[in-house]
């Protein structure tokens, strides 16, 4: 059996030296090395930036959809959109735990898990695409995928539907980010806040920011908004299009009496929204930016070119703890409990 | 006189309702706006990564770069490069400030200025390429550009040569972050640390750890890292490649013991270094991303692939007091002076 590298750079075949995620293709046999982990796939979590790309591409026709999800697997060895970059999870069976992961994991064949890390760096093969659920970015799969030495996961626990663990833990560094961040008294903004990373952001930030703070969710439709409004998730709500800065920053300049968000997270999932984000945030204010559809650029130029201070940090999608977080809030709001499992259980 | 918005939004011609940096293209007329500066520009002091894209796009030739630089500005109305998105910074002198601004800024018509906010979104107008120092990323022209009322700039010093001020102030905002960030006793990579903004990343971080802390360069070139070698500006000095993430985890481990680095700032002007930037830090540490080759899903995606909690900042280019603090560098260090102003005074 080959020995593989804690990182998987043993699996990249292009370019040669890079790490599997910024690879172009990476390997996809799925005779595992001596320290990978192969997984009997059941469901792709394709990234909502990702599928919101794929659906647009294919006009919302599902055999297209389909057509495209095998075509970046078959070029690149996972499923790494290469318009947005970004991945998303998957849930599967442990099938086989290499030799030189004895001792060292508490996985056992048999075990049900999420991966944690990016389907943008995870060996892939699908065989056959099942059944594709448009609306909550979740594809049935047949095929099998590989978990490096590095890679985290998650055993899937018992009293959470699967589907749903699924949806919550694609964006359990979100709500996991927002705890860590948001302190008593502070003014949050939630751009995207009634999504499915918004709304456990906006749990969280209430929790922290407590009696003294404002927690402040911004949606995009009416309908949505509702969602959000029906669990009490914020103080204040905003219906606007994150895309529109100046709009964006006359409505949050309102509901803070000029003073603008201490913190804002950017929850959306489609690009150009950083200058609203800028725009909200007060000039010593700090913004976290979830969104996968975030340019790098336009946001260090655009806080510069109006002059602003702010403290911009890129969405690592993992923190310490995230996983047990995000399902704890699952257990904690009956309220939020609901709406999840009308939406992805 | 038509008035204008602050932040320049009513130059903005496509996509309606975006500001000027994230528009794709800007009206570059130079009839100003009520609250607009006009500037007669004298030079372009290109971003970084955008003049390496250029020279290699036109492999090198005066002529093609001309040509580039021309194309990209009738297309966009600004000097945004459409692949790296990044821009640069001008100096020029003031020829008319409109009558809004009156009372409101301290310049006056024949000021001699650096505009501090990019080129990505400064509305401009080259009427003739004069000299292209391909070495330094300065290019001399004819022309006019526009400087909004939210813009920042500095007026030029009398005691430091305009070009190498105006080299020293696109970077400003690196040391000042770099200021700001590293405390007593850190130990701090600075990838790239022998370009423009590294070594000033360099001093301002050596003054800042102290004594107890330690301060590592890693450059790219042996040429490079003698300059710095020569300034005293590092306590280690790494030859390395940053696309190779491995070799530079290993490199950083042997002269940290083992324990990586507290905070590393990313200076190079490159694509596919962030996990190279990820791997030599500790897991609670911080990376600062002032390239702008940066990735943002290659960074968020690839600290999550391989469960790193790192906190990663994107390079705002502005900060309190950048230009200060950058220029004072200038003064204090009698080393770096003279390496600057044979580079680029
Ligand atoms: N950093 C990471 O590791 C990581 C991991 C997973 C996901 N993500 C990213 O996180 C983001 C959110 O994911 P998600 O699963 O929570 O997505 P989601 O459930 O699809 O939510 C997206 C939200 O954005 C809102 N939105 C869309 N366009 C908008 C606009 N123009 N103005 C205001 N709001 C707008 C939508 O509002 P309406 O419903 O009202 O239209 C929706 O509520 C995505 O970009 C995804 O890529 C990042
Ligand atoms: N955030 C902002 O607002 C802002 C403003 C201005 C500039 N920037 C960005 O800051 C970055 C640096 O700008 P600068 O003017 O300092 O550039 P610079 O003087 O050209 O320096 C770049 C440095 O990167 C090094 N480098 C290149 N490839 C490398 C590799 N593969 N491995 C290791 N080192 C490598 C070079 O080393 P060698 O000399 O040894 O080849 C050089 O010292 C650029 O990306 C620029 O876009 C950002």
């Amino acid at each position: 059996m080959k020995k593989g590298c804690k990182f998987g750079t043993h699996r990249v075949i292009e370019p040669k030296g890079s790490l599997p995620q910024p690879a172009w293709k990476i390997d996809n046999d799925m005779e595992i090395y001596d320290n990978e982990i192969l997984i009997d796939v059941q469901t792709l979590n394709i990234d909502s930036a990702s599928f919101t790309q794929i659906k647009e591409e294919a006009n919302g026709d599902v055999e297209k959809i389909k057509e495209i999800m095998l075509d970046i697997v078959s070029k690149r060895g996972k499923h790494h959109n290469p318009v947005t970059g970004s991945g998303g999870m998957l849930i599967g069976t442990v099938e086989k735990i290499g030799p030189a992961l004895e001792g060292k994991t508490d996985l056992k064949v048999g075990d049900k898990i999420a991966t944690l890390v990016s389907l943008s760096l995870t060996p892939l093969r699908i065989d056959k695409i099942k059944e594709v659920r448009k609306d909550i970015d979740q594809v049935d799969i047949e095929g099998k995928a590989i978990l490096f030495e590095s890679g985290i996961y998650a055993v899937l626990p018992d009293d959470i539907p699967e589907n749903l663990a699924l949806s919550v833990l694609d964006v359990a560094g979100a709500p996991a980010q927002t705890a860590k961040l948001v302190k008593p008294g502070n003014t949050v903004l939630v751009i995207g806040g009634a999504g499915k990373s918004g709304m456990l952001c906006l749990y969280e930030a209430k929790k922290r920011a407590g009696i003294t703070g404002k927690v402040i969710c911004l949606g995009h439709s009416e309908k949505s908004i509702e969602k959000a409004k029906k669990a009490n998730l914020a103080d204040v709500y905003i219906v606007a299009d994150a895309t529109k800065p100046v709009e964006v920053m006359e409505k949050v300049k309102e509901v803070t009496n000029g003073k603008m968000a201490d913190i804002t997270i950017n929850c959306v999932n489609v690009p150009d929204t950083e200058m609203s984000s800028i725009l909200a945030t007060k000039d010593d204010g700090l913004i976290y930016f979830f969104s996968m559809a975030t340019s790098f650029t336009k946001a260090a130029l655009g806080a510069e070119g109006v002059g602003r201070d702010t403290t911009m940090i890129i969405g690592n999608g993992y923190t310490k703890g995230h996983a047990k977080i995000a399902l704890e809030i699952m257990r904690e709001s009956k309220a939020l409990r609901e709406i999840y499992e009308e939406l992805y259980a």
